[in-house]
């Protein structure tokens, strides 16, 4: 019998992704559910809503709850936080190196190196000497990944998933999927995992 | 010295509301932590941030969630719940009984019995007629209770909360308030009364 699994759909210039990015695989762990990481792209997903720039920055006192939220609750796991002086940031690079390190096994410590750049360091993740900087840190060949990054196929890779996110009802990121269930933020990691080990999930 | 006190905004046609409503005061009370009520308006709020109806009426993707989320966590909750056949419904004027019910010391019942009549029994709570029979139904003189709640002050009241609500940077509901400390939605509300516990809290 194999085991469940949960979709984890995240965008790097995400304030919330970076939460999740950054505990879902020792939740997982514990919960013995296995995380199909799904980088995607907020932006399209939110013009289709409507929105031309991230709701946080279109509804001021949103926008003025989040970064206190997001400090709170970084204090509250230990997570290292600085405010970026950039907000959204283009994840686009990110997201398609994510994808070649999906396919080769690698995405986790790669988002939680480029979240961690974005959210604690303030550094300028759409910079692809900051995305190579990761990948050499990480011990991977950072020139033979940027170009596998850049084909075409995988950036056409990149915008079906978006498309597919937004087909599966998808609004905003981090979101988790089991099965058809659908959960939404950082706040319903735990619920996701949880619905994920219920008897008969899989089926 | 004082019990730590939390401020609970909330609005009777809010679904998260909803789910505040029931759980609160016993969550509040396990905590050692007071419970000030303070009903508004959500409406003025919304319109303020350009939106003329309910976000989940605006963004379809959003509405669909948030029924399934709902469902979801109300089975958890062990909460009862029927999807209403209208929303968002007009909380009006049991917005302005519960401002009575505040300064009698009877709003935590009400609000159960609006929100249950709401959520659970799809009843149209801006009819008089419902709201009398809750007020009945907890030995109250509805008939009294009713003229003091379309006074003229009490109107005004409930418009200078809404408005205040605004102020202090409110976007939604429900949402929490210890001190200068703002905590939005029902899945802050067990945050919201350990930051009421902190040490200096109260300072």
């Amino acid at each position: 019998m194999s085991r469940p699994v949960v979709e984890f759909w995240f965008e790097f210039a995400s304030t919330y992704s970076y939460l999740s990015v950054m505990r879902i695989e020792r939740a997982a762990q514990a919960a013995g559910v296995d995380v199909a990481w799904k980088p995607f792209l907020l932006g399209p997903v939110f013009l289709a809503l409507g929105w031309n720039d991230s709701p946080f920055n279109i509804y001021p006192p949103k926008g003025r709850y989040m970064w206190r939220d997001l400090e709170r609750l970084c204090a509250k796991e230990g997570l290292p936080f600085r405010r970026p002086s950039a907000f959204p940031r283009n994840g686009l690079l990110a997201a398609r190196v994510a994808l070649v390190g999906v396919e080769d096994g690698w995405v986790a410590p790669f988002a939680r190196a480029v979240m961690t750049a974005n959210f604690a360091e303030d550094r300028e993740i759409a910079e692809p000497a900051v995305i190579r900087e990761i990948l050499v840190a990480l011990g991977l060949s950072d020139a033979e990944i940027m170009a596998r990054a850049q084909a075409d196929a995988n950036k056409l890779a990149l915008r079906c998933q978006t498309e597919r996110a937004a087909e599966l009802g998808l609004f905003g990121a981090p979101s988790f999927r089991v099965g058809e269930e659908l959960f939404w933020g950082n706040d319903r990691l735990a619920d996701a995992l949880e619905w994920a080990r219920r008897p008969g999930a899989l089926a």
